[in-house]
């Protein structure tokens, strides 16, 4: 049985978690300081994984945490990040930086640089300033608590309009045990390896490389099922920490009550990365069916995620399934038009759906059933590519407004 | 010798043309009523060939102007274009509108419908009106004549701000020959195959397969170097008719008298394109070089140019490089960020460039330089993929501005 509940990163037990400000994000246009360093720490060295960008482009961070984890075996004490500056692009100088953030860490925990795993965000090519991270560190310590968790998630968010934390209890025959997590979103969200910065904690006991195969198995359908503008980011990843104090322990990666409480908490924060991706006022999404690959269905499902015209059609409420209908065709996937369809159905995918589509031929006498639809929160939005197979996918996708725009042409001037 | 100089389809000697209102579109708010049906006809029948979408979900007059030409060998005598319909995803009540298209052109001329070439160009899903059309091509037969390119490069707009036609003058050795153009454009611009409405002209002798070589030589350099939102739509065609009416020949497809021509008319259409892109305020030459191969410089250069976070940073005069690097490193192609170079320039590629990241490293100290340069209407982003390769393309683009958003989350509703 499991419960989804508010909660997050130091939920499970074994878990402290802080967010301070120290100077990167500047000051408010009220004065205020805004959190920009987070910190969360196992109360002793513990097994860890991450899952990183496919970015060449890769921020310092990225590679010193990926070293990190390989020379540690798969086992972490701390995790810092920043908002404020990715540290991507920087040069040697950005590497020192990323050093000493990790460096700070392992002197403020008593633990080996290698136990620390760091992540960064915000604006490419700016140099990190090691004093500001450094003081960071020491003050994240100095405050970190098993109440921390809300303040660690907001200190990680760049432009992400609300903080994003979940968690789960899950009773098994043999104990219980939890899982919590935070995550920032917003811009180049795209769907492939990693696809942000999230950080996922559970108190179950797993061994490193067991905990690595879950990690990748929940990332696949989570992180990398959503997209808000088609970017991937040079410094997106993910961590997972397994404390090991609930009693409960795994030693299969496919496990099923591990991967559905791993799941359920990547999924919600996945969604509300949507939810809260720039300009985003709808969370749709996306459904290929009736695809000959499972690779196909998943090409058409992106490319349906990422269409700035279908994107701004659902922004304007607007049935224009031919748009749908348009990047199904252009996507690669295999599409045999007079077998396609198309449906528009509310949050649910369960639900009836409006059919406008069907067998190659339009029915545009629903598009006002489609249209009410379409001015709710939550869409879905089904195409079957009528190649004939059994093969589905599904992603989550955000509607593209001109506050889109307006951030990301006004961001960092 | 070449001039390009203003002019059109009915530049070269051997066609006439027409754009007349046939109650397609809906009236203007003044009552008006827009031109929506262009035709362009040669004086008898003569060599033509075609390039086409890509998209899978291929309109009805795409699938007919396809099979015409194989059916014709190669030869055309009339164009038929409509615009506010689509005629795509439509069924076989489309298709039978399509060939009413092409039937009433072939009677009007006294030719075979084999000899018809048509192209729709409007909201996806609609049904085309027979009788219309019907009514439409008749009216346009009456008025066709030399005078008509501008009418018919106007009568095949949609979203477009601004009507392109242009034409070119070539003295060889051996005489002179023209070439002439229009296009359509603005949303559901990418770079695959054809890549929106063209059609082009010359008056040179040139058999149908070097026709057909020439203009899928010309194509990739043009119209499959642009993008304005990496939308390949259903409809997307490009059409080339030789009247021999110049007593100019051609016998070879690589004859750089003729590639010369239909570039500078094609490539000039092209850019025009993306000048009037859905939205656009500001033409962008992406150049990547240091590649490791052509097919990666092309692929670089694509994710480059259809990048969000690119192009609104253009839009807001952001001399932003990071989203130039992120989007480089994330397209696939090899990439080495410790020897990846950014530079930005004016509208001439030649001309000094800016340089922000070199080797690795951020020159942010020109930063106010280059967003001086941001603020032209004409801009140059070279991105050196650090590869090591001596490959390089070039594709033009726009930035990325609410106005697009605006247009295309209201087009239909």
């Amino acid at each position: 049985m499991m419960d989804i509940i508010d909660g997050g990163v130091t939920t499970p037990v074994g878990f402290r978690a802080a967010g301070v400000a120290c100077g990167i994000k500047r000051p408010t246009a009220d004065g205020g300081t805004p959190l920009d360093l987070a910190m969360l720490a196992a109360d002793e060295t513990v097994p860890a994984a991450g899952v990183f960008t496919t970015n060449k482009a890769t921020a310092a961070p990225v590679e010193i945490s990926r070293a990190h984890l390989a020379a540690s075996g798969g086992r972490a004490r701390v995790v810092v990040i920043n908002s404020g500056c990715a540290n991507a692009c920087t040069g040697p100088a950005g590497v020192d930086a990323a050093q000493q953030m990790a460096a700070a860490a392992a002197a403020a925990l008593g633990c080996p640089a290698t136990e620390v795993l760091i992540a960064s965000t915000g604006v490419i090519g700016v140099q990190l300033d090691p004093a500001k991270v450094r003081a960071g560190v020491e003050a994240a310590h100095r405050v970190v608590d098993t109440a921390g968790g809300p303040a660690a998630a907001r200190a990680i968010m760049t432009t992400d309009p609300f903080p994003k934390s979940c968690a789960a209890v899950v009773e098994t025959g043999g104990g219980r045990f939890r899982v919590g997590g935070m995550a920032k979103g917003s811009g180049m969200i795209e769907p492939r390896m990693a696809t942000m910065l999230a950080v996922l904690t559970t108190d179950a006991a797993i061994a490193p490389d067991v905990l690595g195969g879950a990690l990748r198995r929940v990332v696949d359908d989570s992180f990398n099922a959503i997209t808000v503008d088609g970017e991937c980011s040079t410094n997106d990843c993910v961590f997972l920490l397994a404390s090991g104090r609930a009693g409960v322990a795994f030693t299969r990666d496919d496990d099923p009550r591990l991967l559905d409480a791993l799941g359920a908490v990547a999924g919600r924060l996945a969604r509300d990365i949507v939810r809260g991706g720039e300009g985003a006022t709808r969370l749709v999404t996306v459904r290929v069916t009736g695809a000959a690959t499972d690779s196909d269905a998943r090409l058409a499902a992106r490319t349906i995620a990422n269409s700035p015209l279908v994107k701004t059609a659902i922004h304007g409420g607007d049935p224009n399934w031919g748009r749908l209908v348009a990047a199904a065709g252009r996507s690669g996937a295999a599409f045999v038009l007079d077998r396609a369809s198309v449906a528009i159905g509310p949050a649910d995918p369960r639900a009836p759906q409006v059919e406008l589509f069907a067998r190659g031929v339009p029915h545009d006498e629903r598009a006002d059933e489609a249209a009410a639809l379409l001015r709710g929160t939550e869409v879905t939005v089904t195409v079957d590519v009528g190649a004939g197979g059994t093969h589905a996918a599904t992603m989550w996708t955000c509607d593209f407004s001109a506050e889109y725009v307006r951030i990301n042409a006004e961001y960092r001037t």
